[in-house]
């Protein structure tokens, strides 16, 4: 038994089944390389989270908003319309464009950025219903220019922050004053300036870190903590939006996140308040959702280190070499034989270009195909053509 | 006197010039976010090299392939094919493609890459007389099915490298065994190899480093007398490539390569041999010839530190996120007034999109445009559309 193995993901008969197919059809099929995403593994992800947040005691709403910079491809978007299970999480006018195109309502969408430029603001003014998040005063000003007298959104920073493994590169709010949002220094002057447009603040917003696991919990929850004081300088407030963050396993030593404990701690933080809770998680609905299917290219001892080289670099899946968040390789083909140890790495002309260090896997000298899990989110949304080796599939699976 | 000021970049009366244009008119004329490119001074850097080549000892003809994943705007290309002063050196069969498409012929065209699929090689087939070098016996075998009785170049691998601070990211060989390259322990093999197909191997290939600068040269000439053993091996070799790598200056404190220093150590190693010395300089041709041209989207206090929003972020230009190589930011209009510290930020939602902490710039409260220099090279070439944020404009100045 393999740690990432599940009943959608695994051998039968020796042969790596996926959402119900063969992988070794699957690389025929698609082709190298490419990603696959299982749309039911996307659904069972969703409904997870629902069935957690209903068997919490929230004593109000929640509701789901997908954080579509994970993965935007369009059919995965429409289907995820298609469930009615949750809105959308967008972060740029063309994000938005793109989920309404995918068969979304405005009024389905959530915005959160920063930095914005005036031809956003006037992109975004096109989309009646889409609720805004204002991630600095300038922009509260800003939407209270066009939209004087509607409701708003204000995302705030707590000044503390998680990561997975206390990766820096991830920190999105900790010691280290960060550009996201409005911290308690210059809240109230946030609040003036709504006043000051008419704007009602329904909502507040923070992000408290990312690919979180059960371990980090308590931080988390004493992180949403630090949020209640917001909410308290503010009546008006019906939401609060806690972000995404939620990790999924990517060593064997990582153990997935609890969600019921994860839910009681929204309970116990925003239970007796009546506050509708809205959560936005990208990479825990699709990263284990989807694959990359590679080809061997070679195979060859270089000093003492035996290379696994394959069709594709980090350019179109950026976390390993950029993110330190490894893609475990999985061969196609296995039937309890030994294994061996090897470097598999793409095609880039980069030192970075590493898919993983001594990976163990089955004699790769009769195989021509491997997979990387956990290749669902923040892969092809990020692909560059770096070298001109930005080409691959996509297909989205039942 | 700014560190980075130059004859073609520099202030006229209070306003930014670079190639002989006010950057004032070029953000009105270009747009942003944009990058503009001076041919002038891609020419006048290659020329420096040229020049220093030619001053040195080397009793043996050189030639320059400019690395075109460095930067492969089409009109810069085709203006490099017309300078008749460089051939181009290719890592991916698309990129052999492309520089066809912008005027070179095949012959002009050094191949060097690893991780080759068969696809890979049936599409450099179709290029006679590109010029390949092997990265790998395997590679040698797959040109060899193909080219029996042509020439060859081996990418070798000395065991040992240098960055810019000895960053490992962009660490290439060093006591790490990397994918790059035959070692010495496997050289006779690959010898045999090629034998065994009847290819001369013409050329040994190395790549030493990234970024380096003038108190690297010393490691760096040690590092080139590994290769010399490789060379010696090879009777049939009458050239040397010993990659790129050269760096220029990213923060005060970095002075500019002494290239006659950097020429007379080629000397030194290869000047009694007669042979043919071929350089393979990316960044050092482009990277500061080009600007990134950014409009100011918000200036607030945010705690304590004052953030500067622009609008475009890492995922155009990755460096100064992913690879700690910091792009100064350079204010379009200056007279001399007090400075002020800013961050200056993008606008992806990502706690490492940061392009500069701490930069001292006047006020920037009345001005709407800032650039930032050296981001000639390694940027638009590896741009993605992360948060559909991909957009941008591009435009080559005489």
């Amino acid at each position: 038994m393999h740690w990432w193995q599940r009943e959608d993901l695994c051998y039968q008969d020796g042969v790596l089944f996926f959402a119900g197919q063969s992988v070794a059809d699957l690389v025929r099929e698609v082709g190298t390389p490419g990603f696959v995403y299982s749309m039911g593994r996307v659904l069972q992800n969703l409904d997870r989270l629902h069935n957690a947040l209903d068997d919490a005691d929230l004593n109000g709403r929640h509701s789901v908003l997908y954080a579509m910079k994970a993965n935007r491809f369009a059919p995965l978007l429409a289907a995820l319309k298609q469930s009615g299970k949750c809105g959308i999480d967008a972060c740029s006018p063309r994000e938005v464009e793109h989920a309404i195109s995918c068969g979304f309502n405005a009024n389905e969408i959530s915005f959160t950025a920063g930095s914005l430029s005036r031809r956003d603001y006037r992109l975004l003014s096109r989309y009646e219903g889409l609720f805004f998040d204002a991630d600095s005063i300038h922009g509260i000003r800003a939407w209270g220019e066009m939209f004087s007298g509607t409701e708003i959104g204000i995302r705030v920073n707590p000044g503390m922050g998680i990561s997975r493994d206390g990766n820096e590169r991830l920190q999105y709010a900790g010691d280290v004053t960060t550009k996201f949002g409005i911290y308690r220094e210059q809240f109230h002057e946030a609040l003036a300036a709504a006043r000051d447009y008419g704007l009602d603040v329904t909502k507040i917003h923070f992000h408290t870190g990312c690919g979180f696991l059960t371990p980090q919990l308590p931080i988390w929850e004493s992180i949403i903590e630090q949020c209640q004081w917001f909410i308290e300088q503010c009546d008006s407030v019906t939401r609060v939006n806690v972000g995404g963050g939620l990790g999924v396993p990517h060593v064997e030593s990582d153990q997935a996140l609890d969600l019921q404990l994860w839910a009681q701690a929204l309970a116990r933080q925003f239970g007796d308040k009546g506050l509708h809770v809205e959560i936005e998680p990208g990479d825990y609905l699709v990263k284990d959702a989807g694959l990359l299917l590679l080809e061997k290219t070679y195979l060859e001892r270089k000093r003492d280190v035996m290379f696994l080289g394959v069709d594709a670099g980090f350019n179109i899946a950026p976390e390993p070499a950029n993110y330190n968040l490894p893609f475990q390789p999985v061969p196609v083909f296995y039937q309890d034989e030994p294994l061996q140890t090897y470097h598999v790495v793409g095609n880039i002309n980069e030192a970075l270009d590493v898919w993983y260090e001594n990976a163990r896997l089955p004699d790769m000298d009769e195989e021509d195909f491997l997979v990387l899990i956990n290749a669902g989110g923040y892969s092809s949304s990020m692909a560059s053509n770096h070298c001109m080796r930005g080409e691959f599939k996509e297909r989205l699976l039942g």
